[in-house]
């Protein structure tokens, strides 16, 4: 990992500029729209509610909202990660002595059990780079296989951070390897800002294409099913905005890296960008973090987006759960459990509904949602389906 | 359902004319590629072979396989059955005297539990045509409710089909309803092969354009995952042939209506047509009915269909389920079991791969895969997916 001294600053512009680096690396996903989600979101939940949320007894709102799925399940290894890892890679590349002083040589580390694991592991191959992921060695045996596939040379640890971090200091200390952690680094919210800028770029498109004519062959269709970007133009409920684009950006809080980075592609552009997470044993660090001025240390880089930090929005496990049906049985595409609290935000979290009620009005929102991954354990996901009796 | 005696003749020529017919109200669905799968299609079985299907000590087969999957999962109501219903509906406009007889107040009627109840509620209710549809008591309490949400009067029945028979005559004495039967017509034949001329066309696009120069930002990024086409023209493994055109078509057998009207659609072109079978408790019937001579009553129209008589392939049912897998894992889509019984006998039916191995040679073949339904019931597919202990 590049020092963090001579990242570049933390704005909008950066993001451009990373994405002008990773260019050749990343997919462009699509964004894709289905109108059956839309007039979900667009229906009120049935009255009286009674949520175990505050929202007991309060009218349900009423918004009008038409979401933009930016798929990132359908990116290189899976899933967003590879962004911010070719972009810290690419950063390394560039800093003042690291190919001289033999830094290709000595190559890169990072703990990691997950997507960045993969990423990191691609990025450097891609770039000639011997990588070494320190793994907890009761790591699934497919992701241990698939982050050996890319190459990688992989170090068992035990599972706790701090043993995680003596494996790390170790191999550093044996092979001079530079570290890339998986969030907290300037280089890697710049890499992960950069699907920010397409999701924007992609919903302005789809927008004024369809305030524009649509194609003969994709009319009087609606569009039940997903994938629509690919095929036609889709039928959006219509709407009076002059100005075609995003109103906010739900995006999953994880690590706060990607959030930290579509925080910084929105700035200056009026998108609102919220947090989404799990309300469920705790999970709620960020927002909790936030409100009591105490920043959780992973998501520091927010402060110093100035002007763009972004709001929270919290779901059940049961209302992710009925999103992550929703985006199977309606979009037919596989993604991980996460990626559907941003969705389950937008159907079912009264606060954020009421929000977009008021402000929004007639016209509604345009909103964009991160799918953030579609890495999933189909033997879990089985659990996760299976009848509860079951 | 028009009197078969008006219909057009079986012909590609009809299937065009078909396609003109529906084209307002069906998806022109993507054609999909994935690096991944063409590279496991083209590598050749562990050695030595074990199969029970008479492949035992053979020598593997080493085809080059470049795969284009037509997605109807991503087709209105998820499968390709909403094609041959709003053929079947728009022939039945189009006879002489059944607009004028009071044909459309009398309305249309159909027994089936599956994609089809669905296709002709939704064509009925788009042409303000009563539809009845006669499903089992004992059919899932999701796929009534999805039939009665196109807006149809569902009718039960006992499960047999000539109990099912019984009821579908009772509501056309009550109504005077038209059958329209699910695959053994010749309107739901030219409907279905619809599909194989969208596939043909996206293919030779999709082949061309790799023959050419790739756009900048797909440059040195291997396709791993899915929807490629949607995003970036992907990268093949190179092939000399001259002509970009599909070497072969495979498609599931179910009812015959399918695999007909695919088979009609690459009349006279020289694409060679596989209908796909389990190999399970005897589910090769059409194989076993053609090789016999008695021709299963469902598949009598491919007789009328000369020229262009589909060969069989079959698989196991663990073939298909890692097939099945694969599509989940690698294109992260969405589809039902029986779509992944193509891609299993690309993957795994060695009599196929060695046909393709001598015929293809160092060009290999492009071969279409119709992926024809992505109505999932997830409970089932989680059990489908549950660890065997579990």
């Amino acid at each position: 990992m590049a020092d963090p001294s001579t990242s570049p600053p933390l704005t909008r512009a950066s993001v451009f500029e990373a994405r002008e680096l990773i260019k050749g690396f990343v997919h462009h996903t699509p964004t894709l729209t289905n109108a059956t989600l839309d007039r979900l979101a667009s229906t009120p939940a049935p009255a009286p509610l009674t949520g175990a949320d505050g929202t007991a007894g309060r009218k349900p709102a009423n918004p009008r909202i038409r979401l933009y799925f930016k798929c990132e399940n359908l990116q290189r290894i899976g899933a967003f990660k590879i962004r911010g890892a070719f972009h810290a890679v690419e950063r390394l590349k560039r800093e003042p002595g690291w190919e001289e002083g033999g830094g290709r040589e000595r190559g890169v580390v990072t703990h990691s059990s997950g997507n960045h694991a993969q990423a990191l592991a691609l990025a450097a191959r891609t770039n000639g780079i011997p990588a070494h992921i320190v793994m907890p060695t009761i790591s699934a045996a497919p992701k241990i296989a698939a982050t050996k596939g890319y190459g990688a040379n992989v170090v068992f640890s035990g599972s706790t951070s701090v043993e995680r971090e003596a494996v790390v200091a170790k191999v550093v200390e044996e092979t001079g390897a530079r570290l890339v952690p998986p969030y907290d680094h300037p280089d890697i919210v710049l890499g992960q800002g950069t699907l920010g800028l397409e999701l924007q770029e992609d919903a302005r498109d789809i927008i004024a294409a369809a305030a524009g004519a649509e194609p003969s062959h994709s009319k009087n269709i609606p569009a039940e099913h997903g994938f629509r970007a690919a095929v036609t133009t889709p039928k959006l409920p219509e709407s009076k905005k002059t100005n075609p684009s995003l109103d906010a950006i739900l995006a999953p809080c994880g690590g706060g890296g990607l959030l930290s980075g579509v925080a910084l592609s929105c700035e200056g552009t009026g998108v609102r960008v919220f947090g989404c997470e799990p309300w469920f044993e705790g999970a709620d660090d960020a927002k909790r973090g936030y409100e009591s001025g105490k920043r959780v240390e992973a998501v520091s880089t927010l402060t110093v987006a100035d002007g763009c930090a972004p709001r929270w929005a919290n779901v059940s496990e049961d209302e992710i759960i009925a999103a992550l049906k929703l985006i199977y049985e309606r979009f037919k595409m596989v993604v991980e459990p996460s990626s559907a609290v941003p969705l389950a935000v937008a159907l079912f979290n009264e606060d954020f509904r009421g929000l977009v009620e008021r402000e929004g009005g007639e016209d509604g929102w345009d909103i964009g949602i991160v799918v953030s991954g579609g890495n999933v354990n189909l033997e879990a996901l089985g659990k996760l389906f299976a009848p509860k009796d079951g």
